[in-house]
């Protein structure tokens, strides 16, 4: 139970309050410990019609035990669902099976990997980017956001993409393979956080599936990049990217930044959250205002506007930035977009599986906002007199609201950070409560989750067809969860049971720090492929009879093949200086028979799947005898699969 | 039930026996087929008394299900045992909770990590090594095996150590932090594969504790290392490493090479199997004999000859390297090592816990082979006229036999790879069956593992106090197991319940390729610290008031503190071209309270825990302004914690 665990708000390291239980601290010293000017809010945690905690920390026992063995596959037995969530710093995404957690797959992107050779090989180096002398542009990441492509408001099992924040890239992953396949770095850009795809075309009704991904660009900074010290001249850009050619199609330059991102269903509009339109840059003068906003991008008429000719570009980028300023776009049937005020800076912006709303969260406020999409579009349309008039409901959850999922059945789940806790509420009661029937109880259950709960997703919730069976929360701390493994914690994610009125925790499982948002759906909208076409490889060598060592120069190439327990060649002479190329096609044909390639002292590892072709370029510096071998166990024979490359003086 | 499951041995692509039932395909076509010569071997499995391995596939189905609970911790449930897995490719050590058989940590030793940001703060390339420029040597590693520091026959807690394969390194991990502390490269080594941590010191009787790590080298190669082609010449050293200072003591060059290595536990001898003792340089010639050998190496002679100065040097290195070749040990008296004879290309190698015996799989011969430890040091005595004689059984257990675990009543457990099985064998009955009592049952029991296993260990197996509870298995492939994720495939965990008379298999968890062995003990061993000492790092920035930035020409330091949600400095200027350190201190002292540090385009991201202190040097070399922000979730305010870095022209 919370009540007895150790205080987990990070807190100000002089405070006296640590020895409190959590509760209580949160309900008295906290707001002012936080500085967080909570106390401040018009609204009242406590005016919020809740269900009992007490409640969700007892769920009916059996129901709980059934539950959890859902969660508790047998051996052989498999998922239902596939997981897709951002690695974090790792840069890269993870696979997992669900409602049993496990991690069935990493996709690295932005980073590179040792496993698969990503960043080592010429062909993962080429998408992710090289500086003139051949290393990598970038070895850190951190990705935050991961969603798939749509058809018909559904997943169609094409593609994924995610961003990595630090340098301001976005990932296209395919799902045939479960590789990255593209990667573009957006100009102009600093802190890319949200990112969302659209789900329809805005006007061609044909087009009922993704064609652009949208971009959030988070930290202001001067544009084009300067050594500028004055912080209110700096802007932000949101972008929109082409999902088949990976190109930026256009942006949006705006007033404060882009937090989180949706899209509605009908692909009329996108969303991004603001938290800081202060423009502050030291965090106290970023939560100085009362309400910040949402800000809703007209895609049809920003893309008339780039048609017409009406943009600028910025410094040695070509691409097209409208001006989606407050003061350019005051008049409504004009707007490119519309700033919606939301409560202190608004974390999650989530779309609704009806198609119908948006909901911000607050994160300093206690309170979801409640925006209407088609009240939002008889703004643009000149039909509503205010925008904040597109506000349907503004509620209090409880404390720190950062994300929502859903059910399908019109309720919304929020994590709220500070309260360490799931609330789950109904969507058309907040309306009617904030109508005025104070009868109305949209809060239907609360659920401890533990610690510090961030992202929420629940299985297929960001399509329409949501189905109210799993939710998943990424916890931010996991403290007391599982075993000491010194300073740094797992985080933790846990798995609730959403199909029935009451949530039940069903397990948790340590995660190494750290991702951030995640989308699970069914199984069956994935159709991967096991094996690789050698057709897809243009350097492949179809033949151990192709194997061998050719020379141009000092430039050489080696064509080798494998097949489990022997590589082709055997073994192969160089001579000092010389630059190699290897181009290794594995010959393997069946499912599971990747074998890897490691020279040792050349600092080369790589793995080939079956069918695959990969290469690597290196200067034979060291002269003698390097014997390189299978990495990867795939035969009885497997430590006996080796060959000599000889180096001579 | 394996007998529907798709073929799960790599054959040759061309064979026609795909579609076969694996168990009627390895009694008929696989012996050819595989290439192994397995039937010219003189022993025939089916000679052997075994257990029906129908019973296996029905374990007693109450048992069973309260068995699995065992494994299925409920919410807040912690582990009982602690797991330390080698990575494979990723060059880390995985920390894992058992039973539940979830990875609670990950531990970089010999490849970058983007995550703490391992190969990228100065400490770290310190610790890794840097070539003159200041990059890493080596960004990739293949770790295999991971062994702990002993007192009295049992864990204590200290140290881990891992090898890297690729490029012949040890990593000693700290197991209060939970982090690499040391790592050193072996001379004149290559394929470093083997390694075992001495249990006590040989001579003197109150060092009851590691003071020696023991390192096979598996490739021979030319000594010292040049282009030579005649591989008859090459040979392989056996390396001796300061279990404190980290440092090489001692070589042993031998014929043939090591593959996995074992300590006895009276401190008094060090072994390793041997699978190339035809010195082959091909595959086909690595396994024309039917026996080779497991060398036994006596610590006391060798640690005497090298006081004695009987030594040579190798090339530039000045470790004392001994001849422990057949030739120069004819002699049992006065020689350094044995050579006792095992079948066909044996790989693992493993202690018995009452320290009795040493067990030698054969691989590609059906059998394991028990040797007797007093036996061995009575040949070292003169008191035995043939080391074969060691040998108390050489017992049949199926085909592929690898790796042997103990649950300390007796019993043995030896993963079977071509079979897919464990099979569990009384060893004091595999004696008398192989003293002539042919009606000694040995083999207990087996049971299918999905597939092909390699590594395996048991609870505390690896200690006097092994208890018999859990046994897990590494199986290399994972086929129809888990949902597909394309071409690379996890490799599948499972955890068997050994407590009772059969074995009973409880879960299964899919890693990422690939984790090799593996120890499991109770985790009252470990006694982790979960935040740092400020006092442990010298560059630490105590105080927020000494944070900000010194300049000495266009050497900038950078000193930084954290405390959530702040970073202090909140900015910081910089000239075009400065060299430019950041030095961190993370003041905050709340457990679980882990900051990030990235600054974009400048490729710079690591954490610091609570009270921990690292640093990152790189040049300034674009000009604008930069916001460096926290990676790591920290606070409600964690998106405002952010400064700008102002790189002027």
């Amino acid at each position: 139970m919370n009540e007895t665990t150790p205080l987990n708000v990070p807190l100000q390291p002089d405070t006296q309050a640590e020895a409190l239980p959590r509760r209580r601290f949160i309900n008295t010293a906290a707001l002012a410990g936080l500085g967080l000017g909570l106390a401040a809010c018009n609204q009242k945690p406590d005016a919020a019609p809740a269900a009992t905690p007490a409640a969700a920390s007892a769920p009916p026992k059996a129901a709980a035990a059934a539950a959890a063995d859902a969660a508790h596959l047998k051996p052989g037995q498999l998922d239902t669902y596939y997981g897709l969530w951002s690695g974090g710093h790792t840069g890269d995404v993870r696979v997992l099976g669900l409602p049993s957690g496990r991690e069935i797959g990493r996709i690295p992107c932005f980073v590179p990997d040792a496993l698969v050779g990503w960043g080592h090989t010429n062909e993962s180096k080429k998408i992710m980017g090289t500086k003139a002398d051949g290393s990598l542009r970038f070895t850190v990441g951190d990705t935050h956001h991961v969603h798939a492509s749509y058809r018909d408001g559904n997943y169609d099992g094409r593609y994924a993409w995610v961003n990595d924040k630090i340098n301001s890239r976005i990932a296209r992953i395919r799902l045939d393979y479960f590789v990255c396949d593209k990667i573009t770095k957006l100009p102009n850009v600093m802190g890319f956080h949200g990112i969302f795809p659209d789900k329809r075309d805005p006007v061609d009704t044909a087009i009922n599936h993704t064609t652009r991904v949208f971009c959030g660009g988070e930290f202001a900074i001067p544009l084009p990049n300067s050594a500028l010290e004055d912080h209110t001249k700096y802007r932000s850009l949101f972008s929109c990217v082409d999902a088949e050619t990976m190109e930026v199609r256009w942006q949006v330059q705006i007033d404060g930044n882009c937090d989180l991102v949706a899209t509605s269903y009908d692909g009329k509009l996108a969303a991004a959250n603001q938290y800081n339109t202060e423009m502050g840059a030291r965090y106290e003068n970023m939560m100085s205002a009362e309400r910040d906003a949402c800000i809703f991008y007209n895609i049809a008429r920003i893309e008339q506007a780039v048609k017409a000719g009406k943009f600028k570009t910025i410094g040695s980028s070509k691409v097209p930035v409208v001006d989606g300023t407050r003061e350019a776009n005051k008049d409504p049937k004009t707007a490119l977009v519309g700033y919606v005020s939301v409560p202190k800076n608004p974390h999650g912006v989530n779309a609704s599986p009806d198609g119908k709303y948006f909901i911000c969260c607050g994160k300093l406020s206690p309170t979801a906002t409640v925006i209407e999409l088609t009240k939002v579009l008889d703004w643009f349309d000149g039909k509503l007199d205010k925008i904040d008039a597109t506000i349907v409901a503004e509620v209090e959850l409880g404390l720190g609201p950062l994300h929502t999922a859903f059910d399908g059945r019109g309720n919304a789940y929020t994590t709220l950070f500070l309260d360490s806790q799931v609330v789950k509420w109904n969507v058309d009661k907040a309306i009617a409560f904030h109508k005025g029937d104070k009868s109305a109880k949209y809060v239907v259950d609360r659920i401890d989750v533990h610690y510090q709960p961030g992202h929420i997703n629940a299985s297929q919730s960001e399509t329409v067809a949501a189905d109210g069976k799993y939710l998943c929360v990424g916890c931010k701390f996991s403290k007391d969860r599982f075993l000491p493994v010194g300073p740094m914690h797992a985080e933790n994610e846990q798995i609730i049971d959403i199909s029935g009125e009451k949530m039940v925790l069903l397990a948790e499982h340590p995660v190494r720090p750290e991702p951030h948002d995640f989308i699970f759906f069914k199984r069956e909208l994935l159709k991967p492929k096991q094996v690789y076409n050698l057709d897809e490889f243009p350097l492949a060598v179809k033949d151990p009879k192709q194997a061998g060592v050719t020379r141009a120069g000092r430039k050489v190439t080696v064509r080798m093949t494998s097949q489990a327990p022997a590589f082709e060649p055997r073994e192969f002479k160089l001579k000092r200086g010389d630059e190699v190329t290897i181009i290794w096609t594995n010959l393997d044909k069946i499912q599971d028979l990747t074998h890897g390639l490691a020279i040792p002292d050349y600092n080369i590892n790589f793995i080939t799947n079956p069918q695959e072709t990969a290469s690597v370029t290196f200067t034979a510096d060291q002269v003698g005898v390097f014997w390189y071998y299978c990495t990867h166990f795939c035969h009885a024979l497997h430590l006996e699969m080796r060959g000599r490359m000889i180096v001579e003086a």
